[in-house]
């Protein structure tokens, strides 16, 4: 398994076409059947492996930064009556448990920022099924605002998973159909258990599609119902967009060097180091300037800089066990940052940038890694860096002599960057309403004792101290058994409500994690392990579990 | 692996001792340790297995119906400085992955059932932590509304299983720490990644008991915190109570035959039938005839028959995948015991009636088995018999040419059994409100055509097609993974609103399933396998998932 790079641009795409006819975008999947990630399989069918799920993640980045004119976006196939077969299969039977876990994961995060993008951004979603639509090809389209399905007589939409390969859904489709399209529990369960899907009529009778549309009507209502969902968007109606340029980005074997952010891997100890640096030039100081600056802009920047990072740790440090955030620099560059995305939050671009932040802040909170914040001098844990802290398992900051150390909260720490839940991080972190207002209510930095008691940090050992129980903890942490720290830490980062997303990494991606490691799925005589391998039939342990 | 028997009265107890003092009951936990339900391990310092929860799960269902004086429970330890050790370690390490999965499903109900009885039936709940409690020892305590722990230096609480067995604690202690008593995520972190536990005031403070309290005024603060909380209570001042005599219930190799419940095997299919039948005899009329009478009343006999043959199904019958649910007799007869409960629930002995009910079909809600409803003329889905229909994961109804086959609602179907997610199974089932109303506003039976139209039965074949639409359906179902339909069934039936319960089922269920299974956790060299071996330490596989 060679090292996946997550930063890609549209120059380099190979499975995807992205056109823009003004207020309408249109994202046309037409898969490389040569062009897997790795070699043993065939992306047939529009099938994809995370390659492709990468193209299709960073469209939606550039689509929402680039082209603020853009007010709906159309997903089909530009291929013949297939829109797309879903995961590729063998590409599943030949991957480790890590990595289907993490594919799964990322697909996922890329299927959830759609809906995000169409409820904050105001570009709706539309998938245009011009073919059959099956297993996660189905889930993408149930992640769009509406669907259309050609009624041809055989084009369907299904989810083929459990009876065909003995596995669910990877991408959040059981939750969807039932919770987001209101799909009636048993059809849902006739549904899910049909190989061949359900087409036409019946499918928009029990609501798996919006409509159902004869092939010869069909481009011309998908542009109608593009129409529509565009007419709703609170978009500007013109103007330009800002690139993303590629990261700056050194790779080495102790790590990568960005501009803002450090990732630095310790082996032996299985510890990492990520760090983000408050910005060191002047910042745009209004969303004209930030407009005009475009991307090099430390509040866009820095943040996909760690993005980046942090999908690297996922795809390619597996040993990895515990990462330790660190910040530094000047934490009143930060809060000037902050109070300007604040201010300005009504703007389209300043509105993209602080999705941009929610977003790679709960990338951290699904990253399954155990986080330990240490806030030393020097560091610049204020506002939307003091997130990373917060969004920690816990935090040790240095109780020094000199109460130098400090932490600062900004208007971004009330509820602007919200977790998957819905809650603030401060909320989840303080459990109590009274404790969320009384931090909310000093301006002013808090110095060890006082972030202590505020509960902004989890400890605060003095100087003499710090070392040893730092070492410890981290050493400790690091021993544990992986599997166990990466349920104990889903289950507690996921205090609060639960809503659509953290329902489907919950429930949805737990026991998929569960079916996967079991024999009946991926044992030698498992569903997927045979799956299309002639002659062979999978053998069941019939004992229900 | 005998058969588990779940059937048991206080004259059987090994385990638990009850004693009832006015308002205030107190079970003590004095767990034999040669009393383990098979061998192979020592139930030392109040470690507990299957029949250790078996006697709690019977004690409290006869506090409720045989005590209606009791206003508040008391749950200590009988031995000195130790409260319970948890789960026996040794036990896990020994059984199959089915049989922890489905002992800490048990445990898990057991546990929520002490919360709907302080939340529902007016019997507050203390735990009384004479010594430390560990892992499932502690689990308990957080089901109770309020804990109190001695502070002797040495008794703790604690959550070791990451820390030292590399599992997740198996019955909701993560979701219970950080949702219900809303300690801080990050001391819950810390707990629950230490394996010593916390004592004392830093328990208290963190919230993870409600009073640390010296031992010297100990007995005397329990017994001033349960009489605060039985003060509380709606309960009856005085009067008789309702015994639960032993079920009638004759096993044989085919299955089980019940007084209203017949549960049949068919071991060649792997498919069982379970029938409940109507009421044949005279009902009690109201509520002080149902206590006359006591539990031979159909309403309290048929559901506790139920209860017993669906644990009988879970813990015994390990092969069976598909359940099919029949019921046989005078819908009239249901109907008017239903109208009776609804009438008069607010008696104390109609609420426990009902919440009964309840329970048993939140049982059947999680069930790891495939339940298909069959309503054929002679049937007797009413009222609460047609909740087994709509807890099915489908069902078909006979449209028989006469007419004469039907269903019909009463007012038990709208929301007094409700399902974990607080949703009625109508309202799971039918997934919008208008359709809800819809079919509620009829009072007349729905023959076939009538209730595949209101949705209230997922299809209707006519005469010709029934044997062989059912029988294909029937036999694909039993030829699927029975992994994949298990997550599948989970994740449909928990459509609608999460809660604590929803939580714990979905989530850290479906994460202690996965963790049971790799070998990082009981593998040769996994840290459940080794634990307690002299000379052996866990080797990880440190790959994060």
């Amino acid at each position: 398994m060679g090292t996946v790079a997550f930063q890609t641009d549209p120059s380099r795409y190979r499975h995807w076409r992205l056109d823009v006819q003004g207020a309408i975008a249109t994202l046309g999947m037409q898969v490389a059947e040569d062009g897997g990630l790795e070699p043993g399989y065939a992306l047939k069918l529009n099938s994809y492996d995370l390659g492709v799920d990468i193209e299709l993640a960073d469209a939606i980045q550039r689509l929402r930064f680039s082209h603020p004119e853009v007010r709906a976006l159309v997903i089909t196939s530009l291929r013949d009556r297939v829109f797309s077969a879903g995961a590729n299969i063998f590409m599943l039977a030949q991957s480790s448990h890590a990595f289907k876990v993490n594919f799964c994961k990322f697909t996922n995060e890329t299927r959830l920022y759609l809906e995000e993008m169409s409820r904050e951004s105001g570009i709706a979603t539309l998938a245009a099924l011009n073919g059959t639509a099956s297993g996660g090809g189905y889930e993408l389209a149930l992640a769009c605002d509406e669907i259309l399905l050609v009624d041809d007589g055989s084009a369907a939409v299904s989810l083929p998973e459990v009876a065909l390969l003995g596995v669910l859904p990877g991408t959040g489709g059981l939750t969807r159909v039932v919770d987001k399209r209101r799909v009636r529990r048993d059809h849902a369960d006739f549904f899910s258990t049909t190989a061949e899907g359900v087409r036409g009529a019946r499918a928009a009778e029990w609501g798996l599609v919006d409509e159902a549309v004869p092939r010869s009507r069909f481009q011309a209502r998908v542009a109608e119902r593009a129409a529509a969902l565009a007419a709703k968007s609170d978009r500007p109606a013109g103007g330009a967009g800002v690139e993303l340029p590629p990261l700056r980005r050194r790779a080495s074997d102790a790590g990568i060097e960005y501009g803002h952010v450090a990732l630095a891997i310790d082996r032996a100890r299985r510890v990492a180091t990520l760090t983000v640096r408050a910005p060191r030039e002047p910042q745009p100081s209004d969303a004209a300037e930030l407009l005009r600056g475009g991307a090099e802009a430390w509040a866009i920047t820095a943040w996909r800089e760690l993005d980046d990072a942090l999908l690297h740790l996922r795809a390619n440090e597996a040993e990895v066990g515990v990462v330790l955030l660190r910040t530094e620099g000047d934490p009143a560059a930060v809060l000037a940052v902050d109070r300007m995305l604040a201010e300005h939050r009504a703007d389209w671009l300043v509105r993209e940038t602080l999705l941009l932040q929610r977003r790679v802040l709960k990338r951290l909170d699904l990253t399954a890694r155990s986080f330990f914040a240490l806030v030393t001098p020097g560091s610049a844990f204020a506002g939307s860096l003091l997130e990373l802290a917060l969004a920690a398992d816990r935090s040790y900051m240095l109780d020094d002599d000199a109460g130098a150390n400090a932490v600062v909260l900004s208007p971004l720490n009330r509820g602007l960057l919200p977790m998957g839940s819905g809650l603030s991080r401060l909320q989840a972190r303080l459990a109590h309403d009274e404790r969320v207002a009384a931090a909310l209510a000093r301006e002013a930095s808090f110095n060890a004792a006082e972030a202590l008691a505020a509960g902004l940090v989890t400890f605060a050992p003095d100087e003499i101290d710090w070392d040893e129980e730092v070492r410890l903890a981290v050493e400790e942490r690091a021993a544990m058994n992986p599997d166990a720290l990466t349920g104990m830490e889903a289950s507690l980062r996921s205090v609060g409500p639960e809503t659509l997303e953290t329902k489907i990494f919950g429930r949805l991606s737990a026991w998929q994690n569960w079916i996967f490691t079991r024999p009946n799925a991926t044992g030698p005589k498992g569903a997927l392990s045979v799956y299309g391998k002639a002659g062979q039939r999978p053998e069941f342990d019939w004992r229900r579990t």
